[in-house]
């Protein structure tokens, strides 16, 4: 497929706005399109069968229908395996049930209503750290005492999506209150003032912007601003702004995503202005396209299509194993290779095949330390060993190097 | 081999004290002492040629000529990575320098004493995040200015050993000063008063006992009391305490070590209390024999070799690919298994050859969200797409979900 009938292809119906070069979409051969469906339909019974089953797995094993909210620690039977909550995660459950109890007509079922609400109170009451301040715990303890609290947004933002999607389902205007508080609390934190998150200002800390934070407000633009027209018009200003934000971190004459940038819209240097997370940036390609179509622009959609879904999807994928890679340096300055008789020193991380996972030789944790000490070590305790069996001493010293002192 | 002998042959010199049911080492026939003594030989060769190489790779790429201090981000081949300097590893290479230049005739050179030197006065002059408070920055830029700040001892802790092994090589009374200034705060926070590091009071933490605490306490009293009696007496109450708290990390009867006990010698609930480092408890384990071995305590040092050798050393054994485990549920909730048609959701953590590398379904980061998500966003696009190849409609909506709003 050509890139412009790949890219009319994804914009489907806009097809009209967006003119390629070859047959438009509603003049397909008949046959073809039958055939089209047919794929499609057998994707969609599959997709669907998938949903009822992780629906099913969640509805099944993660209620506590003792204090409200989720257990989120599930294993693989959904065994819990920690009755921790964490806050990001019961604000994502409550929005997704709420959801899908209000677009999918299977799911509109008093199960996923009442927990949805259970969580939701779950969240009112201890979400927050020392109310009537907005900040929010990080993770909770099953009976909703706090136990970390990140000097972050994103627990707030996942509060703000919850409260906002009961208010949809429920029509209950203290949910949406709850949310429009919290939403202008976000936008004071990330606009105007971020002390009250609590990060300490230190001189050499860069005034770093990552990703998500942008992508994080987009997505809450959105979420607050649908089927809203007043929410809409309220938020259209950070919209345009959240959208310029992220659409700065195409780097290198638009050649990379980078997960962090400077303030002003530049590379960082070291490890953190390298960081690249291909499926991150997809995710922003799709909340951009969003913006883009709510928009009607069709020439930034083209861009978002080439940057943030072909772009990363192509310098992401791992061309020997398949699958996109979690993280990447985009000079790919860690990539997986065997260990290192060549220029000396060993690698400290291993994957379980015994392969080495990570080719630094040190890092945040591993530097001149853990391997000379270790042979330093060996080292004494052989010469000790060999000493001993020596005819000249049977009786070991006290500073014996085997489990003493050292010489 | 069978335990008594093995425990000898650890132990060494001292089978005298520990007399165990065979012979005693020095009743060994000759032939079997010169093989051995030839095996060691062998050994000692190569890890001191391993121990050459490792030193030459850090001597050759880690000195950072222009501000003094060492880059420890390094690639495969010595490549610096990143220029940020991390404290840990600051004070860990100055330690390490100094040993070697002290206690190896060949590495008593001026290019390992001038390195170390000028590492000593890189964290003098900016390890300190607020002098003359004590507290130490966890990352700091190449030129010195802080980065972060860590809430725990551990930064101030290499701080310590690194002044202590410079006065120990260079008679600088300046350095001892630092270190057991540093000591005696680090011993404040640790058993006095632990607000000046920070960590926030929140009602749902458990007070939480991590092993690294006592370990890292009773090396810095052994490294401080080495050769030292006047320290050795000043700090003997303190090792007695670091021993007594870590042996409490052996638990569920002497059948394993946990990392995090309640501060009273409990388990805790929850993966905080079920995490096991395998190679961590017997780095603990070494540092309980030199203990022991100072107090002449052949019981403890039995049992020592036992729970903190032995045990983990088993238990924390790959027995599919040999190894030891990084990490380890006690209760083997996460071990690495492959997909799951059985009990529904999808696997969150792959590696890189796509197998499952952790198999919970939920945890920190990983909930009723992004599976379901994807898959109620997929349904209804392909929904969308049937549709519109359908004979009722070739024009999309406006609430398009291929990639605008929702229904």
């Amino acid at each position: 497929m050509d890139r412009a009938l790949r890219v009319r292809r994804i914009l489907g119906g806009r097809g009209a706005v967006l003119e390629g070069p070859r047959q438009r979409w509603d003049q397909k051969p008949t046959e073809d399109m039958e055939k089209e469906r047919e794929a499609l339909q057998v994707w969609k019974e599959r997709v669907g069968q998938e949903l009822d089953t992780v629906v099913a797995f969640w509805l099944q094993h993660s209620h506590d229908e003792e204090h409200g909210g989720f257990f989120t620690c599930l294993g693989r039977n959904g065994q819990v395996y920690d009755h921790l909550k964490y806050v990001w995660l019961q604000g994502r459950q409550v929005w997704m049930y709420c959801r899908l109890y209000r677009l999918f007509e299977r799911f509109h079922r008093a199960e996923l209503l009442d927990a949805a609400k259970a969580g939701g109170e779950f969240l009112l009451h201890y979400a927050r750290v020392a109310p009537p301040g907005k900040k929010c715990a990080f993770v909770l303890t099953r009976d909703g005492r706090p136990v970390k609290v990140q000097r972050t947004i994103f627990s707030e933002c996942f509060y703000t999506m919850a409260m906002n999607e009961l208010w949809k389902v429920t029509g209950e205007t203290r949910y949406q209150n709850e949310a429009v508080e919290m939403m202008d609390q976000i936008i004071h934190w990330v606009r105007v003032d971020p002390t009250g998150l609590g990060r300490p200002q230190l001189s050499g800390t860069p005034a770093t912007e990552p990703m998500a934070v942008p992508m994080m407000l987009l997505s809450l633009v959105e979420q607050l601003g649908e089927e809203d027209e007043a929410l809409t018009s309220k938020y259209a200003e950070l919209g345009d702004w959240c959208a310029h934000r992220i659409l700065q971190h195409i780097q290198r004459d638009g050649k990379a995503v980078l997960e962090n940038i400077s303030e002003d819209g530049k590379e960082l240097p070291g490890c953190l202005g390298r960081h690249q997370n291909p499926g991150h940036a997809i995710e922003a390609g799709w909340f951009l396209l969003q913006y883009a179509h709510r928009k009607g622009d069709a020439k930034l959609q083209m861009h978002i299509i080439d940057k943030f879904l072909l772009l990363p999807f192509h310098s992401g994928w791992d061309p020997e194993h398949g699958g996109l890679f979690y993280f990447q340096d985009v000079d790919g300055l860690c990539p997986t290779q065997f260990h290192d008789p060549e220029f000396g020193e060993w690698f400290g991380y291993l994957n379980r095949e015994g392969k080495v996972a990570l080719n630094i030789k040190g890092g945040p944790f591993k530097g001149c330390f853990h391997v000379p000490r270790c042979l330093a070590r060996c080292e004494q305790i052989l010469e000790a060993l060999i000493h001993r069996l020596g005819p000249t001493s049977v009786v070991s010293s006290p500073a014996d190097p085997i489990c003493g002192g050292s010489k």
